[in-house]
C-alpha cells in the first residue's frame, strides 16, 4: 500500500517537506498539493514529480485521492485544519505549534477523543534525531542511574524581525520543553526565567535562560540565544547519577586550515535536523501503514504550548512559576 | 513513475538492500524478489509490503513488471546476472565486485559499450557518504590547493575464516582504490605493498600496508586491518598543499561514565555507511528516474579490480609496481 | 635571588605543593615545613630535598630563613595564618577559602590595607588555568562581542561523607564565583538556586544549580554534582554575542578498544588542575621576585565567600536574591 | 642540591631554555651563559634572573661554578662540545642531531664508553611528552596486544629555505625514528621512502612518505610535509592487535565563530611541545641529582641518525633497503 500524501503550505518548510516525501519516503507518494500562491505550488510539485495542485485546502483534505495530509501552513491555520482531517478521518502531520492558543489545542484534542482515534502527530521532529534517541535508549538502558540535570542550548544565527522575548520562549524553547518530556517521561512542576542583556545585534529582545523543575526533581535549564551569529546549534546534556549523555552532532569533515582545524556549524535547522524531518515523514507514513501513533501527540503539543505560556508568566514575574497542567490522558497514554 | 525494483539475493546485505528500499526511497516499490533460499525470500517479502517471489533470476529480469534490478547475489553470479540486465536493457545496481574475474569485467564493459547505454551501477556506497561527499566537495573549492597524500585506514573487528593475505587487499582495499579515484579524479601509476606480521587472533593472514601513486603523484596509502577486534572503522585524510580534510564520522551522543568519556565505534559496515547505503539506493532510484548515471560505472568496477590485481602482484614480489591499466574509454567519462 | 619557601601544612594538597616547589618551580626552594604531624613533615621534607621541620606555624613565619609562606592547613587556620604573616611583612599564598567566616575575611583585608602591601593571594588556582586563561584572552580580543552567558559544570567524583547541601554551594561553586569574577571583571547583583532530587548514591546532599545575575547582565549558571561516581569534571562555556567559547580538556590520548573511542577522565581536581596548580606556584614565585601580585587577592577571596553565602541564602528562601557586596576598594584594583 | 647550568648557545631554541631554566625548574639555577653573540647573550642572562656570561663554550665547560652544560649551539659544534662535557667529566644535554655525521656519533659513544659513565642525553623532546608518555604507558599496560602499525604525520607550516628532499628526511623525521624506537623498543630492519609532487609553495623540494618496518615485524609510516602552510602538526595511531591509541592534543579552547567550530593550530614545535620542552629539563636535573640517566641517549642519537641515512639511501634508489644498525651495546641498555 501506497499512502498518497497531501501537502498544505509549501513555503520553506513544506517546500522541503515535499521533495523529502519524493526522494526519501518509502512507501508514500506525493499526490496533492495546495497553497494560497497557486504558482509556488505548481513550481513545487513540477520539481516533486508532479502532484495535482488543488484551490483550497478543503477540497484538498475532503480529496478522495488523499490518505494522509501534512499541514506546513501558517500557524494560525493549523488548529481548523487539523479539526478538518479529524473530521474527514484523515492521519494529519501538523507542523508545531499544534495551534495558535491553548483553547484550540484543547478543541483538537476534544475532536481526537470524541473521534476516538488518534490521527495528529505534531511536528516535533526532534523525537527522530539520531542523537535524541541514543540518548532515550542509554536512558533507557538505565546504566547511568536517574537522570537529575539535563542541560540544553537553543541557538539561532539571525531572529526574525517581529521576535519579541516572549517570542523567544513561545516559538523556540517548546523544542526544548517537547524533547524533555519525551527523554524523561514526565511533566514539569515549576519553571523559572531569567534574561542576561540583549545583545547589540538585537537590542528588541533579549536571549532567555529558563530553569524547569520536573515532578519528580530533574532540573532542565534552557539556554535559548536566536542572534549567535555563528550559526544554529541545538546541544543537549543530561546528567544522571552515575554518568553523563551528550549529543555530538559534529559534521562529517573536519578542516585544518590557516592556523586552525575547523568543524561547520550548521546555518539552520533544516541542515541540523535533515535527518530528523526526513525520518519523521518516514515514522510518519510507517505509521499510517501500521496503524499506531508515533512522533508527539495533539496532547504532547498542548502541554509544550502550556508550559511555554507557564515559562512567560514565570519571566514577567521573575517568580518560580507552579505549572498547573492536568495529567495526560489515558487516551494519549 | 514509480520504479519497480526487482532484488536477487537476500543474504545480511540484500536483505538490508529490501528494508531500505520499503523504507526510505522515495519514488520506488520492491515488487520482486529471487534467491535461491525461497523461504528467506518470503520472509523478506513480507517484512518489505509483499513483494512477489520469482523462482529464478532470470526470470525475475525477464519480469515485465520489473523496471530495474538489485544484484546482491553471490560474488560469481554478478557478471552473468548484470550481462542478463544490459540485453535486458534493464538497469542494475550491481554490489561491488562488478565481477570474479578482470575477463568478465571486460565482458560486461564490451556489453555496455555494443547497447550505447550505460545500464550498470556498481554497489561501492562509500560515493554517497556525507563524509566522502564533503571532502569531494573541499577539494573542488580548492581552497586548499592540490592533494598531495590520502591517507586511509580500514578495519574489520572480525575477519571471516576464509580471510587471505591477498583477499585483505582484493576484498576490502578496492573500497580504497575506488573511493581514491573518485574524490581525486585518476588513476594510479604505480603500487608498493608492505605487511606486518600477523595478529595473535587471526595467524593466518596478514594485514597490509598499500603505497599507491597516482598519475599525477599523490601519495595513497592504505592500512587494511581485518582482526582489529574492537570494531569496524574506515578513516581518511586528505592533505593538500596548503590544508587537510579529515573525515570525522562521530556517532550522535558521547557518554561519560567509569572515568571515561566514550564514542561508541560501529561494529560493522552496514552500521557505519547506513546512510550511504540509503543515498546509494536513492540516487539509483533517481538516476533511473532522470536517466543520467551516477556513483561507480562498470569501468570504475574494473579500474578497482585491476588495481587491486596489480597490488597483489606488487606484495608478491615486494617491489614498487607499475600499473598497466587502459586509459578510461569517452563512453565512461 | 631564590624565594625560600615555608610551607604550613603537609596533609594531601600540601604534599602536592612541595613536590611542585621542589620539582617545577624555577627560584624556589622548599625550606621549611610545619605540620602538627611531625613524622609526616619530616617525611614530605624528605622526599623533596630536606627542607627543615619547625616545631610550629609560628616559628616557620617568624624564621629569618623563610621569606614566604604556604598556607594549606585546615581552613579554620587560614586566617589567623594570614594575619601573621601580614605582621611579619611576608607573602602568603594560602589555599582556598581565605577565611572560615566573613568577618575574618574582613580582618585580613583590613590588616593588609593597613600594612599599605598587598601580601595575600589566594589559593584559587584556575586563574592559572591554561583553558581559562586562553578564554580570557579570546575575550579580551573582543572578536565575539559581550559576554551574555557563562555556562559551568563541576562534578566531582564522590563526595566526602561530611557534605551538606549547603556545603555544595559553600566549598564548591565558590571557585565558579572566583573564576566568573576574573573573567568577566565584575561583581553579581542576584543569584536564585534550584536543587534537583539527590542521588541515591548521596541521600543526604542535593546537587545544586545556581543561576548568578551579574551587574552589567551576564547570566552565570553552575551545576555542582558532588557525586558523579565517572570522575572529575569541570567544564566551562562563555556565550558572547557573535560566537562562544568552551574549554576543551581533553586529555593527551584517546583508544579505541571493544567497541568504543575512549578519553579518560580525570578522578580528581589535582590531575585536571595540574598545571594550574604548578603555574599558581610559579606566577607567586615570580610575583615575589618582581613585586607585583597575581592571582586572586584576598578582597576576591571575601568576595567570592560572600557571594556563596548569598547563594546559601537564595537556597533557603528559594527566591532572587540580592547581592549587598561592596565595590572593590582601590586597593585592589 | 641545587644543579648549576651552563648553557652555550641562545639562539631561538637557547633563549627559550634558559627562560625554562630559570621558571619551571625545580632545584636548578642557570649559572652561565655563552654565545657567540655576546649582546645576545646578556641580554638573554639578564631576563633570567642574571647568569654570568662566558666568553668561550671551552671556558664555560671548565668552570667550577657549572654542574652541567646544555649544548643549544649549532649542530656542527655539538659533538665537538659534547666530546669536551665528557672530558670534563660533566653531564650534557645536547639538542638533536647528536652529531653532524656518523662518524663523529661514534666517537661521542666510544667517549663515554670509555669514560665508563653516561653523561650525554640527546634533546629528542618528544620522550617527555605527555601524549607519547601516555602512548607508552598504554603499551605497557597491553591491553590492546601487541603494535602492529604505527602512522605518523608531521607537518611544518613553512621549511626554511635551505631544505632539501633529503634535509625532510634527515632532519625532521629523525624525530619519528627516535620516538618509534623509543615506544616499540626495537630497531628497523627495511625502509622504503616514496615522495608525492613537491607542493607549489616549496617547488624545491618534495614531501616523504616513509615505510619502515621493524625487526618483529611493525610497520611505522610517516608523512613529512614541511610546508603545510596551516601550522605545525604532529599526529601518531598506534595501531596493536586489539585496538588503536592515538595521540590527541587539542587545546584548551574551542571557538565558535562564524558558521565554524575552531580549535587553534599551533604555529610551530616550540608551542606543541612546551611542556615536553619543561619536563626534558626538569627531567634532565632530576636525573643528574639522582644519578640515573634519562631520555635518548648518545646511542639513540646514533642510531636515529644512522636510520635516516639508511631512508635517504632508500629514497635515492626508490628500493626497500636493509638498515645494518649494530645492536645496543648493553652500556646503554
Amino acid at each position: 500500500m501506497t499512502v498518497r500524501i497531501g501537502l498544505i503550505g509549501v513555503g520553506v518548510m513544506g517546500a522541503d517537506h515535499a521533495r523529502t516525501i519524493y526522494t526519501a519516503a518509502g512507501g508514500a507518494e506525493l499526490t496533492a498539493i495546495h497553497d494560497p500562491d497557486r504558482e509556488r505550488a505548481e513550481s513545487v510539485a513540477k520539481s516533486c514529480g508532479g502532484a495535482r495542485v488543488v484551490d483550497t485546502a478543503e477540497r484538498l483534505i475532503a480529496d478522495p485521492g488523499v490518505d494522509a495530509v501534512l499541514i506546513a501552513s501558517p500557524d494560525a491555520t493549523h488548529a481548523p485544519l487539523a479539526l478538518a482531517c479529524i473530521e474527514a478521518a484523515k492521519p494529519a502531520l501538523v507542523e508545531k505549534p499544534l495551534a495558535a492558543t491553548l483553547e484550540e489545542c484543547r478543541a483538537v484534542i476534544a475532536a481526537e477523543m470524541t473521534a476516538k482515534r488518534r490521527l495528529i502527530q505534531v511536528g516535533f521532529m526532534r523525537r527522530f534525531d539520531p542523537g535524541y534517541l541514543a540518548m532515550k535508549q542509554a536512558l533507557a538502558e538505565n546504566r547511568l542511574g536517574a537522570p537529575l540535570f539535563f542541560h540544553c542550548q537553543h541557538r539561532n544565527a539571525v531572529g526574525p524581525d517581529y521576535l519579541t522575548s516572549e517570542l523567544v520562549i513561545a516559538n523556540s524553547t517548546v523544542h526544548e520543553i517537547d524533547i524533555a518530556r519525551f527523554l524523561l517521561d514526565e511533566d514539569f512542576a515549576f519553571v523559572s526565567v531569567t534574561s542576561p542583556r540583549a545583545s547589540r545585534r538585537a537590542p528588541g529582545r533579549q536571549p532567555q535562560f529558563l530553569v524547569m523543575e520536573t515532578k519528580s526533581g530533574v532540573v532542565v535549564d534552557v539556554e535559548a540565544y536566536m542572534d549567535s551569529a555563528y550559526g544554529y546549534e541545538v546541544k543537549g546534556e543530561m546528567v544522571c547519577e552515575a554518568g553523563a549523555i551528550t549529543l555530538s552532532p559534529n559534521p562529517p569533515i573536519k578542516l585544518r586550515e590557516a592556523g586552525q582545524e575547523v568543524f561547520a556549524v550548521e546555518p539552520d535547522w533544516r541542515d541540523r535536523f535533515r535527518s530528523a524531518y526526513r525520518d519523521q515523514i518516514a515514522g510518519w507514513v510507517a505509521s499510517i501503514r501500521e496503524g499506531r501513533p508515533v512522533g508527539s501527540s495533539a496532547w504532547d503539543g498542548y502541554a509544550a504550548s502550556f508550559t511555554a505560556a507557564a515559562c512567560i508568566e514565570a519571566w514577567r514575574s521573575r517568580t518560580r512559576t507552579k505549572v498547573t497542567l492536568a495529567d495526560t490522558p489515558d487516551f494519549y497514554k
